[in-house]
């Protein structure tokens, strides 16, 4: 096998277990399972905003391929939402490469990331991606959701996890437990000592079995709309005040801060001249800081810092102090 | 010379040009020079203000030594200012050592940093940093101010680096334009392809000849507020309405952009377990995000992008363009 095949499809034989035939089917089927991704997910945030539309915007990009960057803003739910889709090929550079699986440059990429940025502060943020990646002989998925909550209902992280949790169950129950870690570890602001949420999954380089891989991340990215739509129903008439509002921009900066300082997909795209405007689309519309913010002990806001760490949202018996944070977080809402 | 003497001390003979002793005073003369320039700033700044007061918080870094945060929130005139000093010294982490001049891992460390955040658009936002560093048997001096206005004006760019020029010009009429392009090259944006703002000086490593070094070094950190304060007066009280605003919004995200993805010091800070609060501080209280936002060609707005390119602001006679965004600068005080 060449070490720098000029394409992936030069290598003959068994590529990733599949031919180089069915790798291009299976190439073609996740660009188009991730299209249909966002027209569903778009079509069910209209429905759900009732106010606003999303615009698309299709952009080339230079090095090969293109995608479509959707956003929908100043909606009555959602402040700012941004579903983009892509399907690239090219050229990695050489240090980026080797940071990858595979052989040679050459690569193709398609994927569907997210960022959602609700209103009302008690509707969470959510992030989710879902990609495929060929580089030389080697293939992969990857990808994962993850929510990121201003207060903290213990049954809206259970409902998250469970709904995530059962994605992963029918294919391997190994999957959940390992991914479920994962997305705690990636998700972390080291400087801050906290995770950006309450995670979910995310998972990478899933490249044994890739017609059954592929299975599960459809089914994965499927999960996302009954993951999370069930959370913004329920909390999006919520009353609520400057105070919640104000604790929403002051958490929103970590939202920014995480992405700036530790997405690697953000950095790496900034650095390598990707299109800014649909990278920086999951920065929230508006974010605060406050030197030396501490919440009030005690406080609905101090409840949310019991979530900032990784925990199991699924055992049958929650620790005291979450099951006092969930209480405080319910009886807010009016 | 040991390679990794256990402190600058252990060294005998000429240190950068001076003894052992002379350095040790050097240095303790300049952490003085620190703790006077950020009384200076912040009784200045108050005064301008004439509503909020500086918070002072004094803390201790682990390693050693440790400093005081000085924090104005919710003024009149400075929504956040942040102005910060310290003395620290320890043991550098080996690869952060690698970057820098001297040997040895050893440090001492003293410096003021500011940022300030002002309320009203049409005043700029600024930043400020001027440090002494001993490393094994090498010390040096750094800093330098610049300026980030959200309009354009020339005669407020032109008063700032002719303030910093003429400090310079005292000792070396190199200087200026030697730190102005240093000040340029690091304040940039590569994602964005801009300046952070109109520039000022930036300078590092600055080893020869100390006590003349100090010398500069102190009167460039005289020359701050009289280069920032007189635009503050001339234009805090200038009209301005909910456009201005959440223009100043969005250009003050470049300024977290700028901070999280590129900043030295910030990112080293934060990746080493420094005081969070007190490096975050240069974060403004308030910054927004919008999608592909372009400003309306020919607006006061769009007269600000023709300033986020290196230029040189104290040229007789102003490019045109220049020229037309000045006058409608200036045209839009009331």
């Amino acid at each position: 096998m060449s070490s720098t095949p000029s394409s992936p499809s030069d290598s003959t034989g068994s590529l990733a277990g599949l031919t180089s035939a069915q790798l291009d089917a299976l190439a073609a089927t996740a660009a188009a399972d991730v299209a249909a991704l966002q027209r569903e997910i778009c079509s069910a945030l209209e429905a759900i905003d009732g106010s606003a539309k999303f615009q698309f915007d299709r952009w080339q990009r230079p090095g090969g391929g293109g995608g479509v960057s959707g956003v929908l803003s100043g909606g009555a739910v959602f402040e700012k939402a941004g579903v983009n889709i892509s399907e690239v090929h090219g050229q990695f550079a050489p240090e980026f490469a080797a940071t990858m699986p595979g052989d040679g440059l050459t690569f193709y990429a398609t994927g569907v990331s997210l960022v959602l940025h609700p209103r009302n502060p008690y509707v969470p943020t959510t992030h989710a991606n879902f990609r495929f990646l060929r580089r030389g002989s080697a293939a992969w998925f990857g990808g994962g959701a993850d929510l990121t909550p201003y207060y903290p209902f213990l049954e809206d992280a259970q409902h998250f996890h469970r709904v995530l949790k059962e994605a992963c169950d029918a294919h391997d129950p190994s999957f959940y437990p390992r991914f479920k870690a994962w997305c705690d570890e990636y998700f972390f602001l080291k400087h801050r000592g906290e995770t950006r949420g309450i995670g979910g999954l995310f998972f990478d380089y899933l490249k044994d079995d890739l017609p059954s891989t592929h299975r599960f991340w459809k089914q994965c990215g499927a999960a996302f709309l009954p993951a999370y739509l069930p959370i913004v129903q329920k909390r999006k008439d919520t009353a609520y005040s400057e105070r919640q509002r104000n604790f929403q921009l002051y958490r929103r900066g970590r939202y920014v801060e995480f992405n700036l300082l530790y997405d690697r997909g953000t950095v790496f795209g900034l650095k390598t001249d990707g299109r800014v405007e649909s990278i920086l689309m999951s920065l929230p519309p508006l974010a605060a800081w406050e030197y030396n913010y501490k919440p009030e002990p005690g406080s609905e806001e101090a409840g949310l810092y019991d979530f900032l760490r990784p925990r199991d949202y699924l055992t049958a018996t929650p620790p005291p102090d979450t099951a006092a944070a969930a209480t405080i977080g319910t009886q807010s809402q009016s």
